[in-house]
């Protein structure tokens, strides 16, 4: 894979950041990549563990000289950490981001890009349940779609570059719109992962069953919601927050249906159940044959594909 | 390991059934093994891939001289199926089910129990999302729990029998009362399967989000859902209808809940979130270190333990 930029720029040094130097490295898709987190722990880690050729301590030493600069902070900073480095970003460099919100990051990011240089949202769909520097792998994005959203009236020629940059990072690349992309995430990872939160937490809540209980006996299913609930407050607070009326929606739209389903377990409506029931597996299906995920049962165990 | 039963018959020959077939012989747990299954279609399967020493087109030639009966059919039929073989349960014989819900299938099954024919209630805390007779395998209950529910005044000799069989099969036993049983599992398996299939209901109803879309960009989270909703509609429909009260009452926590969630996010109130995505962290690291799941993060691509 040949060099796609000189000098690449990731701020904030998460499990996005440092799945996307490994990706870089195996690549070979970038000369020097250099990086930046707030803290004085995730820099020294980041050296400790060679997470990027050069961490800096000054966010501005960072960007200097790159021709890309990722953003790879929470979706709540992204504008606040623009404005930082607005003055450091050099003349026909291109600024990204990793967010898993568009509109919000876009409208807070854009009044700080300057004169001449680019800006292209982007929003890798792809992450785990962990966080931090030493979280990230290399192989993160393969086969994994990258939505880029570039503002219009973006050239064409900078979109192409890191275009290439994802798909040299395994990625599979396609367009969207910022406020499409907002409402297919909203159905599609925020909601979802705001029900796994409360559900969880109803069952930390509920006094006749001890936490001890729930942990021990933890089927599957709440397993999995488990697992979903254990990732980063900070980025998901920031998500619901950026992307509040899509969420909110969909959140309204699912507690219709779950009243409905409801009404039908009180009644014994058990026709209403079935159906319910039987239309939704065609969708896993769908799931399987795209590609998303495996046909093996998960029972738990990690790792224990069978068939 | 001894032999514990000398002749087992299986009631049902599904996912719970096929396991526990595969796991007995793997054990050396029983002498002669039955079954016996509804449609013509699943007693030949069984049949081609030796499921069961002998499968019966007749539901009382398979009980007849079975020393242990277990009943591996749907919860809301349990009670008719064990009515059709009262009269061949010969006595002494255990009679045990596998159902996920335990109040219900007591209340229906015990009064046609025969005297000198012993009763006990289980449940094994193992599944999968998929079912039938070519589900099954012998590791399914390995280092799982199993919850054993015997009616009061049930002799001990039977119940230390079925919980050595359990035990053989690869499960750690514990005895719990009926309600409380249906408490726990309205709160980490009911209630969590509910809301994803209402989940996947939604996303398959937006019009302005496509299936195509919703199924090619599915992330983490999401994808956990559809495959909890893939699961068997029967199954399911017939544990909402028989734990109605525990899980029309975990659904009402669950919505209290999510409703002061919607209310943090519309009023941007990120304190609350994240506070409340804090607690459900820990409720996770208790699975982990209860070995109740590993720490390999889920990327989707089933088996990709890393670390
Ligand atoms: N995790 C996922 O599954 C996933 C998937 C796709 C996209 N994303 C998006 O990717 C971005 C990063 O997520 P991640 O999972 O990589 O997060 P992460 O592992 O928690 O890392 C976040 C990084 O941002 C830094 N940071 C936090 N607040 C900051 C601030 N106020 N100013 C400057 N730096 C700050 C942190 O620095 P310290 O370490 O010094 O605190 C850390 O290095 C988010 O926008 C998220 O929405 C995440
Ligand atoms: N799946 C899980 O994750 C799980 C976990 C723990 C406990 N359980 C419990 O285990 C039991 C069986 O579940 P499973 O997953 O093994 O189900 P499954 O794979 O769907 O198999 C169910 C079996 O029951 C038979 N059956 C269905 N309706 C019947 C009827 N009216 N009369 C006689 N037989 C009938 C079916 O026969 P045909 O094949 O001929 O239709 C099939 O052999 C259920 O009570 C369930 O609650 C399930």
């Amino acid at each position: 894979m040949a060099k796609i930029y000189d000098r690449v720029a990731l701020i904030g040094l998460g499990l996005i950041a440092s799945s996307m130097f490994w990706a870089m490295k195996r690549g070979g898709l970038a000369g020097e990549i250099t990086g930046y987190a707030r803290s004085d722990e995730t820099r020294r880690t980041a050296r400790e563990i060679g997470l990027c050729d050069v961490v800096y301590d000054d966010i501005n030493d960072a960007v200097r000289d790159a021709d890309l600069i990722v953003l790879c902070v929470p979706v709540g900073v992204m504008g606040e950490v623009m404005a930082q480095i607005a003055d450091a970003v050099k003349p026909g460099a291109t600024v990204t981001d990793v967010g898993s919100v568009k509109r919000d990051v876009i409208d807070k990011v854009m009044p700080h890009i300057p004169e001449g240089v680019h800006f292209i949202a982007g929003h890798p769909l792809a992450g785990t349940e962990h966080s931090g520097p030493r979280s990230g792998f290399a192989e993160l994005f393969d086969n994994r779609w990258c939505l880029l959203v570039p503002p219009s009236g973006t050239a064409p020629e900078p979109v192409a570059k890191l275009r290439s940059l994802w798909e040299g990072m395994g990625s599979n690349v396609e367009e969207m719109d910022a406020d499409h992309h907002d409402l297919v995430l909203a159905v599609t990872s925020h909601a979802p992962h705001l029900i796994a939160y409360t559900m969880v937490g109803v069952a930390d809540d509920l006094g006749r069953v001890t936490d001890g209980e729930v942990i021990k006996y933890s089927a599957a299913g709440f397993r999995d919601f488990t697992r979903i609930a254990a990732s980063d407050p900070t980025m998901w607070r920031d998500v619901f927050l950026s992307n509040k009326d899509a969420t909110l929606e969909i959140l309204g739209r699912f507690t219709e249906e779950l009243f409905a389903l409801q009404r039908a377990i009180r009644q014994g409506d058990g026709a209403h159940l079935h159906d319910y029931f039987t239309r939704t597996r065609a969708i896993r299906r769908g799931i399987i044959e795209a590609g998303q995920d495996t046909e093996a049962p998960d029972f738990g165990r990690g790792g224990n594909a069978r068939k």
